[in-house]
């Protein structure tokens, strides 16, 4: 450690221009941004990207699944590379924190070393992944390139198979490259990445650092409930096979679930869709996009199981069909000890108060978790909002976390000088 | 009566070859139709039945809002007219029979009044009215015609209103002009209507003619359930606002209502949208469309508090917000004595087993019911099948209640001379 610069810091200012120039593109006229993935707010904000990238003096990349890069290519030609990451893309109408700041910092990251002629014993990249929110396919850009995403899920995408093609062709992407995104898991060196909490932990605990332990598990399906179309004031209202009964009964259900038997898990119904979808029609179809997270692998199936349960329960007591269709899974993911040893060793160097926790919420890392040390800090978010314009981290709070960024990168590829 | 011709019948081969053609506009691939009002479908069924009524050397006429006429004119200039009519309008992949075989059989009665040279001392006209079914506004047709359409109606629609500001640009209608298709009170002579029973008692009862007694009032809202959006894994589960939940609770708590204590009464939630709607937030508002109906004011008035009162509870219990609009109502309507005695005794006159019955759906009859004398008969529908592709009707039974209405329509007239 005493080869690095005690007092090296990012350029704040720098870094705050760039972050209120972001946060502008696809802004909302309430703070927030609408920048899902591929779409022309999205594109728009990787175009502004690779522009800044490129006035670095760094190596931009696009690879086959689109996700974006700078990269500091070592002096020795090393054939493995520190990545540090996040993504530009938010949910719909989100907030201008989520993914945008950890992109930032490990952009800042890169060129503070650039600038420090500092010796990188491994090639380092700043990148901006594809779709962490899952808009189109969850976690498209880094499960491409750690080799989790398969063809199943390209072909039957959560977000719509029509959605998927306009998206990728506004990119110029090609479906048929996107698994080609893959990269050896030996030229991984690790994987970093900042990110806002998204929940109210850190600020209560009065921490200014959060040091991630563990990602849970997420899975989404869409569970269709399949009843029988009738005018609505013909067949008596006990004859009839209404499917949007059967997903209310299931929801309150599941919910209840949840919150009386699984403390530490969490659910979501985060839209309803009904065939047909008109006034006098008793719905035949009633899709739910459903998604839950548990913090361990055993939690996780026994959560899943509860789940598909209660769907099946409330099919049965409407008289009505299922069908369940998996549609992403993504299994709990455990952070790197020496990783976390370095966040937090970071945060002392900087008198900051660090706290480990675990993330609710999936992120790009649980994809690199198997494959090499990965680790994850946390920002705090104002009250816990996140997914909202609401979304919210004190200007404070940002510089400081991604000065931990950047002093945990250093102290990582001074372990490997 | 001995005025009438007693072997008069319809021109059965016409009007089954009428039928054929018509079913295959907007055709489905499962026997039903797809004709939404003012939709490219809807719109090539207009401009056939156009075709068809200057073939039958009839005058044609398009009002303001847009309803479609065949009308054969008395002799001397009355200036009183009886409808006869239905609508060319579907729901959304709705069935061939409902409100077709009612327009097609009042343009076969005027073809078969005028071929025959009988003697009308009032105009006659055949009328194909506009959005029936609701699509976008409500009865906009009839309720036009009857001066029961107001602005408000029109400027917060229930289909939308780029919705219906498409629909009427397609079909080269002014929303300005529509209301101007008032007619006087004092023109109507009477209305009378021919459709399918849309339920299953003509069948279980073996009878051939419903003779409708009284329509169903109805009332279609949109209730919105406000609540926050967060990200669905950060918040605790107990600590958030979800609008889902306070929607699917009070799905649940109205079908449970009625069921208990309105048997003569029907409630339907058609569709429910979320905002935002995606896998990862907890949606911040929930809009059902939900339609009821009642045999009578008392009781429509009685369950509308009722429901608004479960919309409440719900809202209160998961610490929602509330907003809840009034889209549409329509009061329920009495048929006139004399036309219910006219319908039946052309049914005995033809050998068919009439049964007098309340209407749960709505009909344009019912705007008409308190300015002229008003009757409607029904068809039987095959297992009661309605507003889908399993609607059916034996075609036995289409000839018999076509050859009712037009018996009907003969006599009516007679008691005028």
């Amino acid at each position: 450690m005493s080869s690095i610069d005690r007092r090296l810091e990012i350029n704040v200012e720098r870094f705050k221009a760039d972050f209120d120039t972001l946060s502008q593109i696809g802004a909302t006229n309430n703070d927030g941004v609408h920048r899902p993935a591929l779409s022309q707010n999205h594109l728009k904000a990787r175009a502004w990207f690779r522009e800044r990238v490129k006035a670095a003096d760094l190596v931009f990349q696009v690879d086959q699944a689109g996700n974006h890069s700078a990269i500091l290519p070592c002096q020795k030609n090393a054939n493995t590379t520190l990545l540090i990451g996040s993504h530009l893309d938010s949910v719909p109408y989100g907030g201008r924190f989520d993914g945008a700041l950890g992109v930032l910092a490990a952009l800042e990251t890169l060129r503070v070393i650039n600038e420090c002629n500092i010796n990188v014993p491994i090639n380092l990249e700043a990148i901006d992944f594809t779709d962490e929110e899952g808009t189109l396919v969850n976690f498209m850009g880094s499960f491409a390139l750690t080799g989790k995403l398969d063809k199943e899920g390209l072909d039957n995408p959560r977000g719509g198979r029509k959605e998927l093609e306009n998206g990728l062709n506004r990119a110029g992407l090609a479906k048929s490259d996107i698994l080609d995104a893959r990269r050896e898991p030996k030229t991984l060196a690790g994987y970093l990445e900042l990110h806002v909490e998204q929940g109210p932990r850190l600020e209560r605990a009065g921490a200014d650092i959060g040091v991630v332990s563990s990602i849970a598990g997420i899975s989404s399906y869409h569970v269709k409930f399949i009843g029988r179309e009738d005018h609505a004031a013909t067949i008596p209202m006990d004859d009839r096979l209404d499917a949007g009964l059967g997903a209310s009964a299931f929801y309150l259900a599941a919910h209840q679930l949840v919150l009386r038997n699984y403390p530490e898990c969490y659910v979501n119904v985060g839209n309803i869709c009904y065939e047909p979808a008109s006034f006098n029609i008793v719905p035949r179809k009633a899709t739910l996009s459903l998604e839950f997270r548990a913090p361990n692998s055993e939690l996780m199936q026994h959560l899943r199981d509860a789940l598909i349960n209660k769907a099946k329960d409330a099919a049965e007591e409407h008289k009505l069909g299922i069908e369940i269709e998996l549609l992403g899974d993504c299994a709990p993911a455990t952070m790197d000890e020496q990783v976390q040893e370095l966040i937090v060793s970071s945060a002392d160097h900087l008198g900051l108060k660090s706290l480990s926790l675990r993330s609710g919420p999936g992120h790009d890392a649980q994809a690199f978790a198997d494959l090499c040390p990965t680790g994850m800090i946390f920002a705090p978010s104002i009250a816990g909002a996140s997914h909202s314009p609401r979304e919210k981290t004190s200007w404070n709070d940002c510089v400081n976390s991604a000065n931990v960024l950047f002093r945990t990168t250093l102290q990582f590829i001074s372990s490997k000088l």
